[in-house]
């Protein structure tokens, strides 16, 4: 039988799909045989279809997906940093929400901390767009860059955010798209796999991830948000990057704005100092558990206080304006849009209409659903259904009025911009849908962050004695 | 949207996926569309895997197996047979066991009883050869027929034993190697869309299926075959096929040989009035049975009669010497077979080496395991692992003692035809390990057929009194 190595290898995959079909268990070797397969291509596709449903199924043991991370990391090229590098490597990973534009304002202000931060990020594939789509919005803003290139820029700025090159984790790419077609994205062995595989590729130090729960998120509830978190924790420090994580609240967008161009105005404002209270709050507080678990801070309160200060002193600001410089964008636009005053649509396109829609009641603004807006904004072309799909960097929306606000009967709470001259009567009833007015007693206000899943490493805890468990709640 | 159908499709197939995947329900229009995408190849294989797989795990409640069959069969050709056979038409599908050469004497049993007989078989996938290997170890046999050649047979003789051609059902060649590279071959409405398909595709008046259970077949016990059986009828019924169903038992093989040629040898004793009791048996029920369901009896056991008849006066053997002759097998040897006194190695080829083995006992023939004789013919070339496979028609084995019979200590039991020099001593005891010998009281007689599941079609009951429930037992 050893004549035909291709056909063994159709014989054993079968058997895997067999095993994994019945709830059985996958051994280190068959899982390096299926990822290899994956990216050589000499696995069918209906076979690797099969099997992803099989693992959706009946899931993963902590050694199968340990093996499966590890094993789709190794199927590409690793990063490899400067020795004097080794423990300034950090990084960030969100598993996504409406007007998350944390990654803007975090990678600068970690740099101006003393970290180097190697963010490799993604373009959207629901609601609003990705990272990448955000700051695709910038003109000139070039998000291809080799790994010599973010050597450079890491060498002269200390961050950047760049697209997942051809070499990263290739059987994720594959895998990706197969998942996507059997709807199998959502399966906790999976997601960790295609998460920290590429993250551990990255070549970090320390790993902070932001998983997202509630109503606007991929997990509704914080015990399920936990349970991937967990994983991910797991998964991260198996392979020997410090990983963290973070539970946070996503049922209102976090900030004002939504939509590519409008979030990158917001993410300036705030490393201008400014902005909205809760992004502010994320920033700090995933930044300082960055510093601390990469020791540039004794403590997580230490932590946040050195990125509040980089936040307010311009330092984050000046690094956010190298960035954009080293990927691309011309001097004058980014000294531009980092100046402290500025008409931000001079540089971003803005769409060609804006729609204000008005509280129909006085009362206490109480809830605004991050999940309708993401929705309507999604159809006026804000995100993508498919990947490679062209989206509108300039819809998007303004919130002109805060959670636990007054509002009155006719004044306007949100503005609409978007590029199709009138809004759907639908697409109208469903934004004002979104807005909760109730009595000043209705109104609760609840911290974004709920957890912080400190990586299992003692010698981290008695640095901070202040905060054992780490947690905010 | 509607500028982009494939792309629409794509969707939509993702969508059904993630439904069946959390155990939902598909409509009709979902299932003839993934089997549309299936022999258009417009549906992508890892979608196809994903699919089969959720089927596998999730079930299809029966309006789905219904439709499943019913779209997988107009997916190709379906035969129109002239309108003076229209009551005529009959066959029999056997979901395999070890010796089961029930369809070469049963074919030629109903032409002679004035039926006709498209069978249209299968090569072996596991074990030992399917009908069509058995019947290619016949110099000459010619399993492909075009559909006008089948109808001239059927017309001249009555019966004919052909291969799938190219045209019949032809999302089931797709999905049937899909299904065994992705390990969902055993699912209940995938069997039962795949066998029921190619029955309702040949244009039957009556079908009879013959559902196996026991330790050497794929259904262990009495109740799994009924569920298969019972799916089986159902779908074949909604197709508008009278369709009922014999369970019988497959845990020692089926008269006293295995293997291709020498099941050959054992079809023609049976057409020439001899061979062993439960092959009788068997072809006489089964054939009573079509023949009570397609009104040429007025009762099961007047069929069974007529079976017999024609088996012990030669008309079957008449009718099969016929149909080899219309297959391709030339005069002399269809001849030569067909005689009452023949040398069966004359024509068919024997293999190299005869091997016969010893009791270690004296006693009691209690029990033969017809799953290690299968298992250890198929190493020795009787069966195939891949389709497409070549196969050695020679290998086989003889049981020279019955259930039942006296044995003493150093008498041979079983003769094992081989073309590799000498057995393995694993061959040698998994063979003698297959035959049990004990005290003369621990061997009871069981019939093969455990139970008939009639078609639910009132109006054939009346015509048999004496047996409302059809059953044997």
């Amino acid at each position: 039988t050893s004549n035909h190595p291709v056909m063994d290898h159709a014989i054993s995959f079968q058997e895997m799909i067999r095993r994994k079909r019945d709830g059985g268990q996958l051994s280190s070797e068959e899982i390096c045989a299926f990822i290899q397969g994956v990216k050589l291509a000499n696995i069918q596709e209906c076979q690797i279809g099969a099997m992803l449903m099989a693992i959706w199924q009946k899931g993963m043991v902590n050694e199968e997906t340990l093996a499966l991370t590890k094993e789709m990391m190794m199927s590409g090229e690793v990063f490899h940093w400067p020795e004097e590098w080794a423990e300034l490597m950090v990084d960030k990973h969100s598993t996504g929400g409406v007007g998350d534009k944390i990654s803007l304002p975090l990678a600068p202000a970690l740099a101006a901390c003393g970290c180097k931060v190697p963010m490799i990020s993604g373009h959207g594939l629901a609601h609003t767009g990705g990272t990448l789509d955000k700051l695709e919005s910038i003109p000139g803003f070039n998000i291809h860059q080799s790994v010599e290139q973010v050597r450079q820029i890491l060498q002269d700025v200390g961050c950047c955010i760049v697209g997942q090159t051809e070499t990263l984790v290739p059987a994720d790419r594959v895998l990706y798209a197969l998942r996507d077609a059997t709807a199998t994205v959502d399966s906790l062995p999976l997601i960790t796999g295609s998460i920290i595989s590429k993250k551990g590729a990255e070549g970090l130090y320390a790993l902070l991830l932001d998983v997202k729960f509630g109503r606007a998120a991929l997990y509704k509830d914080l015990n399920s948000a936990r349970t991937l978190a967990q994983s991910l924790v797991n998964a991260g420090n198996s392979l020997g990057t410090r990983t963290g994580a973070v539970l946070s609240r996503m049922d209102t967008p976090i900030g004002r704005c939504v939509g590519n161009a409008l979030e990158v105005c917001e993410a300036l404002e705030c490393l201008k100092g400014r902005g909205p209270d809760d992004l502010k709050e994320l920033v700090t507080f995933l930044g300082g558990c960055l510093l601390w678990m990469s020791h540039r801070s004794p403590s997580l309160e230490n932590g946040q206080r050195m990125i509040a200060e980089v936040l307010t002193n311009g330092a984050a600001l000046h690094k956010f304006q190298a960035m954009l410089e080293a990927q691309g964008v011309s001097t004058q636009i980014a000294h531009s849009l980092c100046s402290q005053t500025t008409d931000y649509f001079k540089h971003l396109r803005r769409a060609e209409y804006q729609t204000e829609l008005q509280a129909s009641d006085d009362g206490t603004v109480v809830d605004i659903d991050g999940m309708v807006i993401a929705t309507v904004l999604h159809k006026l072309g804000a995100g993508r259904t498919r990947a490679g799909q062209s989206i509108n960097h300039s819809v998007g929306v303004e919130l002109l009025a805060d959670l636990g606000q007054q509002i009155q009967r006719g004044q306007s709470w949100i503005r609409i911009h978007h590029d199709c001259p009138v809004l759907s009567p639908e697409q109208h009833s469903d934004l004002q849908g979104s807005l909760l007015i109730g009595g000043r007693d209705s109104y609760q206000t609840r911290a974004r962050v709920a957890e912080f899943i400190q990586p299992p490493d003692t010698r981290l805890t008695p640095q901070d004695p202040s905060e054992p468990d780490g947690s905010t709640s």
